[in-house]
Formats: C-alpha cells, sequence, structure tokens
C-alpha cells in the first residue's frame, strides 16, 4: 500500500485533564493525514470540493488507542488508500510518536462521494486514476 | 441591560491538561450565549442565515478570565446587547459556575452583519426590532 | 440494554465549510452521553476521577454515519452498556434528531479503567455494581 | 520587537458552515505561536510545566478578525512579547495568510504565572532571562 506520512507537533488545546491527548482528536488527526496524502497524489482536496463540486462525506470512523499522545510531542500520521471504487474510499492509518517511534494508534476512514447537497455521486473520471480507481 | 441565562455541563473535551477549561472554549461560549439570546427573542439565527441570508461575522473577541472552570460544572453564560445599529452588533457576557455561584469570565464580542460571500451589509428592516435598532 | 438519553443543541463551532455537523464532534457526543449515563447510574464521573482515582482511557472508537446533523438541531444522544467487567467496558450509542426523530449515527466505544498515569487497573468494587459488573 | 514565526495550514476541522475558520480558533493559533515562540527562546513550555512546574495561566485574550481564512490556507502567526515581569508577560500576535500575504486577524494575550494547582506565583530566575525579565 502507497502511504504518504505529515506531521506536526500536539497543541495543548488538545489536550485533556487526564494529561494527554483527547481521543476525539485523533479523528481530526486522520483528517490532516488524508488532505496531505491526496495534496501528495497531485488533489487538493480543496480544489476538488471547489472546482469539481465533489466532497468526501465521512460514512464510518475506526479507531484503536495504543499508547497515549502528550503535549509538543512529535506526531506523524502515516495515511493509505484500503480499497477504492468510484463511490467509495477507504484510508487506512498509523499514527506514530516521532522521537521515540512509539505507534499511538491505528484507524480507518470509509467516506462517500457526495455532491454539494450531500447526495452521493460518482467521483469524475478525471480524479479516478489518482486514487487509484480503474475508469 | 436585558439579558438572557443559558446553562450546560463543561464536556471533557473541554478541559486541558491543567486540569481546567482550556481558554479558547470561553469563545465558544459566548456563541451559544448569543445563539440562546437570539432564540429567546424571536430570532432563530439559523433562519437569518437560512432565509435572510445574512450572517454575522465576528470582528472582534475579548475575555478577561476570573477563576478557572473544571470539568462537569455547570456553566450559566449571561448575555446581553451592549449596542446595535443596522451594520455591527456588540454583545457582552458574563460566565458563572453555577453550583456556587462564582464568576469565571466576562467578554464582549462585536460583530459585522454580513452576506454568505462574507460582504458588509445591513441588517434586513424586519430584524432590526429584535436587536432593539430604530428602523 | 439499559440506555439513558441526554440532549443538547448543535453549536456553530460544531459545524464544517459543508454546512453540517464536523464528523469529530461525534466522538464527543458519545463522551457526553457516556458521562451522562453514568450520572443517572449515580456515578459521577467527576468523582471516580477525583476520589477513586481511576479513570477511563479509551481504547477503541468506532462510529457509522448514518445522516447529517446541521447547526441548531436538537440531538438526542441514547447511551447503553453494551458489556462490561473488572478491566474493560464497552458503550453503545445511538445519536439522533429530536425534532424529525432521525437516526445519525450508531456507535461503540471500548474503556479500560486506569491509574492516573494511565496505567491499567481494576475497577474499586464498590462501583462494579453501577457498571452491572458482578462482585 | 523580537518575533517568531510558526506556520501550518488550516484543517477542515477548523472550518464553519460560513465556509471560513470558525473564530475561536484563532485563540488556538496565538498558543502555537507562544509555544514555539518560547522554543524559539530556549524554553520548552512542556518542560516549564513538568520540571519546573510553573504552567501560564491566560488571564485575557483580545483578538480582532480582519480577514476570513479559509480551509488549507498557509497561515504564518507571528508572535512577540509585548511586556513581563515575574509575574505577569503578555503577547502580541499578528496572523496572516501566506500565499497572498494577507494579514487576517491582530491579538494579545494576557498570561498570570501559575503553580500546579493554579495559584499565582513568581517565574524563577532561572527562567527570566529568556522573557527578558530583568532579576
Amino acid at each position: 500500500m502507497l502511504t504518504y506520512e505529515t506531521s506536526f507537533r500536539v497543541r495543548y488545546a488538545e489536550t485533556d485533564q487526564m494529561g494527554v491527548v483527547y481521543h476525539a482528536n485523533y479523528v481530526v488527526w486522520m483528517e490532516i493525514g488524508r488532505t496531505e496524502y491526496c495534496r501528495n497524489l497531485g488533489v487538493v482536496y480543496r480544489d476538488l470540493e471547489l472546482n469539481a463540486g465533489v466532497g468526501l462525506a465521512v460514512a464510518e470512523v475506526h479507531c484503536r488507542y495504543i499508547a497515549p499522545a502528550r503535549y509538543d510531542d512529535l506526531i506523524v500520521v502515516e495515511t493509505g488508500i484500503v480499497s477504492a471504487n468510484a463511490r467509495v474510499v477507504q484510508f487506512g492509518y498509523r499514527i506514530r510518536e516521532e522521537t521515540e517511534n512509539r505507534l499511538l494508534a491505528t484507524g480507518e476512514t470509509k467516506h462517500v462521494f457526495c455532491t454539494k447537497d450531500m447526495k452521493p455521486t460518482k467521483l469524475p473520471e478525471e480524479f479516478r486514476g489518482y486514487f487509484g480507481i480503474a475508469r
């Protein structure tokens, strides 16, 4: 599986009173991984929405938490496409702490291509190659 | 000043590793106070955006923090209009913890009425009375 | 399954540029459902952390999105315990929009009881009854 | 005024249904600017909390919004210290969009040095030089 890595530091805002990153933020981090994965493929997700009028509605999120992330940790999100067709695409993620190379979490998200008013649609043909979808 | 009170409990997600509510969340709480203040006046803010195509772009936020809020505290936001005209409205807020009646913060926000594409506009006449603006 | 319902309105802060609630917020909503479910059982989650020094580290989150939630929607989270033992508890959720009674999402979370320094522990006996765990 | 610049891209999670960045996120961005400013001075804020047991409680936030930020914009936060003594430090910020070099917002935050239980304290002497505070 082709993957792409993106990294950033944990924000203070992302911690909770347990002293670790609040778990819902990992779902935000997967979105960052997805955006940068697409950019690296040559698809600027913003343009997909603005120019082609196609969005990626989230249909399912799954995350397994292995070790806690802490404030100021350097996080790496490794993102890949698990499966894709003209209607549905599934991404997989591995979230690591960089300095000690600890695996923090793994996850998957499933998305449905949709129009601006949230109706399911097919990804326009010109974009399919980027996602490894045969025309 | 006519004020309206709305209340809710602190979410775990809103705390940070200092063990108190992360300060940016007070800005979100002011928005909740504003929405409920407007609803109480008879203006559903959602309808203002959807039907009249008018939004309230935030031009300025000011918040003074007096005492920390903690997870599960019952918060009361007291909201009022400080000043208003057809182009600009200013809200004031007092944020309290209910059980021990502690004052947590005070703040103000300034807003500019705007169109869907974020251009300044005047509030339509039919809504002015709600905000105490003379036609 | 014994369930408990809690409700609140969608915050403007929770929407995204697709015009619907950003998906990670459903994970926050599950936490609200969990807190209120526990409170209704007689366990104030804050006291569990503060007094007994026991927390609930999130081990897994799974959410299926069925229909989008929008700003100002009245949301109901129905929460129940799927399974529990002295080390692990699993919650299940149904998230609905109240006015039109639309099902928006379903989900589950798995938690491990942990000490303040995030080590796995067993739930103290005095709390087990609340979670339906045989001593 | 010595300033330090840090940059990052706008997250989808940070937008709202007006199609722009939700205003409370600028307050989070100021915190990122502050963290990186301190790191550049040689003070890792995490270590200040962990090792010296000193935190920076936020006493006041002020933000003026000039132009909206949008999803995927490259944001630059320019941070400097406006004034500092052993008890209080004030930071100033300019938030810009990098590509077209548009000024988006300016702001200030005021902080009180505090102990782990949120009592006001003096910054330990060894750290004062970093903040330009005479001993």
